[in-house]
């Protein structure tokens, strides 16, 4: 097997879900993650610093998404109007295939507080990458702040609902009804 | 040493965050406190889980206070009232010596990614606390997630200025400074 492994971040995701779903988190190896991709272990480490990272490949693209959303919206937006854009450019990404894998990953992270953990840390660095790309338009402290939060809230309230066993709705569908509850009992906080 | 030892919890607190000044928090073994704080190993591992959660032993009681402060609010109190209750009963343990502590204790946690992980955690934990506390008084979703982000957001922006270099404002006083631009912010986000 030569230095270039067309796909493989994404072969290596896949494996990994189907044999922690299989045998659980705990009992897969990186070794296992490897051979059920046909690649190396050391390709596997050439893409994921460890084998928690493997469940988090997608929240670099997540961020960038949301960057990128609240960028492309109106220079006169408001704050809640760029977040609305940043839900917006993630909608585009979260379809069919995404969910299925969505709905693998849901259960395995909630069985483990190391991942649990880290999950943790990656929702800090979405709440960053939608604060700093606020920050950008020129939209001040503490605005900045509270609306990045509340549009990660609502990014978190959606993306529950989308993965919920039943759900037929779309993703931006549900972000942009979440965003609007969260407005509403926003302005009712006294 | 018998198994009694008066105030262990709180000498290997404060004999920790000593060598971890001194010496660099890596470089400081469990063994090297439990000697600094003449107690033993095994005693601190009876208060501890391991050697970063020396530096979060304060966290459970914020977490009670929050909650003590949610549930002393009047029964007809509005959501950000309560929170400002919440804030309030804090504010009554955050006096001098704590403050000296917090800013031995600030640059040690902001130098160390595992240290900063597990701060993330346990503010997980606080805004859980104060939102359970919300929901006990019939404060509905999503009104009661909101309100709790946006009073732990208050509690961290008011603690960041209160153990800057300089400051001689008390706690009590930022907090609502701070909840008080938090609020004046959210209702101007569009």
């Amino acid at each position: 097997m030569g230095r270039w492994e067309p796909n493989a971040r994404h072969r290596l995701a896949e494996a990994a879900l189907d044999l922690f779903t299989e045998r659980g988190y705990d009992e897969t190896t990186v070794a296992e993650i490897a051979e059920r991709a046909g690649l190396t272990k050391r390709t596997f480490f050439r893409h994921f610093a460890d084998k928690r990272e493997v469940l988090f490949g997608g929240q670099e693209e997540l961020a960038q998404l949301f960057a990128e959303g609240v960028a492309g919206t109106p220079a006169d937006a408001t704050p809640f109007e760029a977040v609305a854009g940043a839900l917006d450019a993630v909608a585009a990404d979260f379809t069919g295939e995404r969910l299925a894998r969505a709905r693998q990953r849901q259960p395995i992270v909630a069985a483990n507080n190391d991942l649990l953990e880290r999950e943790l840390l990656k929702r800090a660095k979405l709440v960053a990458a939608m604060h700093d790309a606020l920050a950008a338009r020129a939209v001040e402290e503490p605005a900045a702040t509270v609306a990045a939060e509340l549009g990660c809230l609502a990014f978190g309230i959606a993306f529950n609902r989308w993965v919920e066993a039943g759900n037929r709705r779309e993703f931006g569908e549900l972000a942009v009804e979440a965003l609007d509850e969260l407005r509403a009992a926003t302005a009712a906080l006294g």
